[in-house]
């Protein structure tokens, strides 16, 4: 893997903006641009408020390393009024979690020891073409699911090379985009049970690969869709 | 419509990185996020590079109107290598574009006027509940395919909630992200012809929806991945 779990880095940067003192509303949108691998040590975080409008805000963050530029991403805080919702997408019929087998922590996947996987299909050890992952996950140990935790969920699968391809390989992730379907409402009364991850590619072209996601509550909410464009070397 | 096109902007934001004398590879993501409204007149386009790789450029990019800020945008451009490639998303079975009657201009969306828009299926005019869009489109007047039409034609879709509520009413995107599957050459070989574009939503929530989308060429080949999240008023 170049760098560590992208999950956490886009965590740490949607954090700066939700704890600084002139946020208002909730995360609608976020995008992080991982510019440079990190390394293990004391970093800088910027959230800068270029822009506020009465109901939007839009945020600038950025991440520093000895002062070099390494992580660059954007925001969007929104606060939402009640209006007529739907959901379009289908909730998968799934097997429930406590039936699935939990899927083993991978060396080169150090991040999967701080999450319960438990992957319904479109894993790398599975012998099919199927590159649709299916998974129940949820943090290990556990805790009450917030815009923090769902935002990391969100990057939670195997890499879809890995999956295509059954084997491992060198990968990075561009660019990361999530947007959020829930408020704080919402994510508090879902607490600490686990959610179902959708995961799948598009398309791989010379180097690069999209990644799309859904994440669920067991009860079919969609709380999540997020997307990201993934480096590779063969 | 809240403000103009935003594919147009998107381009333009875009192409002042294309255009930048340190600019290197081709453009690889895009992020667009809609602060304010544009109003018609003058406007100032920033687009720096606080990160340049060997093989990767990071760009900041912001338009702003009366030195206020009214977008702000990131990009990465790629230098890319002959790699193993595939492509997951299955071409849809669809007639070919003369044979489908050319959508009519709207009043409320005036960058239809650009475009030679052919709606196979999932319009605001028909009388189903398919949110799944499938067109074809072409700038019109046509012109050969790049990076800054592809680009605005990601955008150049029916909103969702039109299509699924088959009524217009007051929609704004907030954030737009394009990932490129496509180099030069490849566009060139296009040409002048029609795209093929899907797209779909997967929730519409209290005040905003998302919305995905794919760019085609006629003989299947994916070109772009598309997503942007819309704020609408009911």
């Amino acid at each position: 893997m170049i760098g560590p779990f992208g999950g956490i880095i886009a965590t740490t940067l949607l954090r700066a903006a939700m704890k600084h003192p002139e946020r208002r509303g909730e995360p609608l949108s976020l995008t992080v641009n991982y510019a440079t691998p990190l390394t293990d040590g004391t970093f800088e975080l910027k959230a800068q408020l270029p822009r506020n409008n009465c109901s939007k805000q839009h945020w600038w963050l950025e991440l520093r390393q000895n002062s070099e530029l390494m992580i660059t991403g954007t925001a969007v805080f929104a606060t939402r009024s009640e209006t007529w919702s739907s959901t379009d997408a289908v909730f998968p019929s799934v097997p429930p979690a406590s039936t699935v087998e939990k899927f083993l922590p991978m060396d080169i996947l150090a991040w999967l020891n701080s999450y319960d996987v438990r992957i319904i299909q479109g894993s790398i050890l599975e012998n099919t073409d199927e590159l649709l992952t299916h998974q129940w996950v949820r943090d290990e140990p556990s805790r009450p699911l917030d815009f923090l935790s769902l935002t990391a969920i969100s990057d939670a699968f195997l890499p879809r090379i890995f999956v295509k391809r059954k084997r491992t390989s060198s990968i990075g992730t561009v660019s990361f985009t999530v947007y959020y379907h829930v408020d704080e409402n919402g994510l508090a009364a879902h607490g600490e049970r686990e959610v179902l991850g959708l995961a799948l590619a598009l398309r791989f072209y010379n180097g690069f690969f999209d990644q799309w996601g859904e994440i669920w509550t067991p009860e079919g909410q969609l709380l999540a869709t997020t997307s990201q464009i993934v480096y590779f070397k063969e």
